[in-house]
């Protein structure tokens, strides 16, 4: 039997998890599932004998050194401040290791190390970053091979939720961490390049400057630039493309509304609104209008959106005038925001989320003539366990683990699925397992 | 001779070197100047007797401590955070300070100890902090003896450009750190209270919101919020005030044009641009405009403005349009901007600064009758030493000095000039050496 040791059972661990046990009779493989839940882990691996739930504790080299030694793979699904130091011990136990999660500055650090050991730390294959990078490379490199030179570059991918479940006027619902959604684009400004011309987009301007994108049977969505895209010139191998952008998606029309927060202040998470005590939904969005004598929280509201009556009625549906008490203390603009949002855009327990990710490639081929291809895929979740997020976070991981134990990846040191050796089988049976490509070329 | 440590000879020392020197003698003290600058030190000494330019290390300890034994007062005018580990030593050697610079959490932590050391650690004496707490005690002491009740308060204090030497289309120039000035308003949301509504304004709405302000003879200004005006409430004895609001003062027209920097991310000092190799003033404005296939920077940056020629002439006086390399590699927006504006911003020789000072207090007197009074300052700067920054800052300093060595000060403890026995004398004073507060009663 070969031990395969995963570290965390949290949401997306659930596809990764059926996908294993599926193929482990037949494999003689054995998981080994650590997680602080227990019993999340035991409902996890079911009846199944080649599964165990282990409750030692993950953080503790002592504890996890003995397990790293017994397994043949180890697949991290914990936060990605703590994949280094378990990279490290694979490194000392020459173990090959997965993780979902980007590379940090300190694993690409590893990579002689990884190399020197023989073994293989695959990082960043997950949906996004993950299926992103093997999609892309895979046009991207289908161009090159027939001597196009690659002129623009753009690459969007939501999180949303599933058309029929897309009930509330926003479009919208949490499918993953609802603090990360309140906190999108926070932090350094977006940065691309456009016809070899560089952009920066502040956090203010972020939800104002919007790509319009079409996708055939899903309808319009717009993008907003998703951090440093600016890095990705080097990952793709595309060191002088004139223009490359990234982007996070979501239905038309959500981002305007979505920058009324970011405008008014509202997803700030700098610092703690102390002064307040009994802060409402209403007094907190009062807190961010200017003083009126006598205009209403409402009326001051419609005239900051100039009378958008359709803005107005998704604020009001989210609850935001009401005198309801917030019941937390010392708390920051951005946690008070998730909570009035948390009740409302969670998933009930019907509710499908969806994945889609868009390509669009701009190439002349070696005769110079101008081409452009869209490359889109959506997926919709099975129900509230195998969501579509987790299936199309756990199955390349599920997949990569599999080609790791059957020696089909080669490539050593510390790794991203950029290359064809890996991207190939992956999106093939991904696709067989419903995550699908489409290609439209123009 | 009583020995007066002076650490720190920077631009605000500049007035209060020269008060003291000019009553050194017939008050019998003695200066002891320190800066790692020492030409400096002994230019603003000149040939007075009463002082001496020293070079030792203030942030040694073990270097400054014979020094603080053998003083009467020590002044601290270095920045702000050297201030704690002298007070620490003025405590133990049971010597009192004095400070301009804000009060910190640590320093407040000093207040038993330095009562028990029956010293005082005086903060917070110099203009902004300083002149507006000892001004606008004033006033509030007055009212409340009266049986008034306090109703608004709202005070505003800017650093600007002299009338006579304004004669560039931002009516502005750089009276003190440009850095300060590039970054002033980021962090925390500005926060105050307005007729019992709390309210909050985060940096990309503050330039927006702003109080116009009519001064006498001097014309129309504009307020915007300044940091956290709330805690003023504890510091003036105000608690239970329904209004409050601190401002900072720009001539009118000012903010809306600074907002575009602000709006557009070119004040931001959280990233570098690092992307960028060869900026120009042109490349570092179009880095923050939407791409344009036909459009040129100005043609685009026209259009942001909405057509605003005003607006477009300003940022044209700047050379923003240039395409002057920039010559700062790895440097924040803030930084680049501020490259930019230091040539066009600066003081000429022979140009001469101004600080203009207003309080508005509203208030009830003990027969319901509701009055306002208006209290405001401005003064001019004499040269390029002794500027108006200089003689407001330093001059309150060294009439407290003065008033500490000849024990007219009783307060013990870590205190701010908030007590009549302070506040009173200091501001006579300034009034005779021209820092005038003028008031309207309505």
């Amino acid at each position: 039997m070969k031990n395969i040791l995963i570290l965390g059972a949290g949401l997306s661990a659930s596809s990764l998890i059926r996908y294993l046990l599926k193929h482990a009779e037949k494999e003689n493989w054995f998981l080994q599932i650590v997680d602080k839940d227990l019993d999340l882990v035991k409902s996890k691996i079911g009846d199944s004998k080649n599964a165990e739930a282990l409750a030692f504790n993950v953080l503790s080299q002592e504890e996890r050194v003995p397990f790293i030694r017994n397994a043949e793979l180890v697949i991290s699904m914990l936060p990605a401040r703590f994949h280094y130091e378990i990279a490290k011990d694979c490194v000392a136990e020459k173990k090959n290791l997965i993780t979902p999660s980007y590379i940090s500055k300190e694993m690409r650090g590893l990579d002689i190390a990884a190399k020197d050991a023989e073994i293989t730390i695959l990082n960043e294959i997950g949906v996004d970053p993950g299926i992103d990078h093997m999609s892309a490379m895979k046009i991207l490199d289908e161009i090159k091979d027939k001597g196009g030179e690659i002129h623009a570059f753009k690459s969007f991918c939501g999180g949303l939720v599933a058309p029929q479940s897309d009930n509330n006027p926003w479009n919208y619902k949490f499918t993953w961490n609802p603090r990360n959604v309140v906190l999108a684009g926070q932090g350094n400004a977006a940065c691309f390049i456009q016809e070899n011309e560089y952009k920066y987009i502040p956090y203010n301007r972020l939800f104002g400057r919007l790509d319009s994108i079409h996708i055939p049977k899903l309808g319009e969505f717009e993008g907003y630039a998703n951090r440093d895209s600016l890095s990705y010139r080097e990952i793709y191998k595309l060191r002088n493309i004139p223009t490359i952008y990234r982007g996070t998606l979501r239905k038309k029309g959500f981002a305007e509304s979505w920058n009324i927060f970011v405008q008014l202040g509202m997803t700030d998470d700098s610092y703690t609104m102390d002064h307040i005590q009994r802060l409402t939904n209403r007094s907190f969005l009062n807190a961010f209008l200017p003083y009126h004598k006598t205009a209403t929280v409402e009326e001051k509201f419609m005239k900051y959106i100039d009378n958008r009556q359709d803005i107005y009625d998704k604020f009001e549906w989210l609850g935001i005038f009401e005198k309801e008490p917030l019941d937390l203390v010392n708390a920051t603009p951005a946690q008070l925001l998730e909570k009035i949002l948390r009740d409302k855009w969670m998933l009930e327990p019907r509710d499908k989320d969806m994945l889609v990710m868009y390509h669009l490639f701009e190439y002349k081929d070696s005769e110079g003539n101008t081409h452009q291809i869209e490359s889109f895929m959506s997926n919709i979740g099975e129900d509230e366990t195998y969501t579509s997020m987790s299936n199309t976070v756990g199955l390349p991981v599920a997949i990569a683990a599999k080609m790791l134990l059957k020696n089909e990846i080669t490539q050593k040191g510390v790794i991203l699925p950029i290359n064809k050796e890996i991207y190939e089988p992956i999106l093939k049976e991904l696709a067989e397992l419903g995550i699908v490509f489409v290609e439209n070329i123009e």
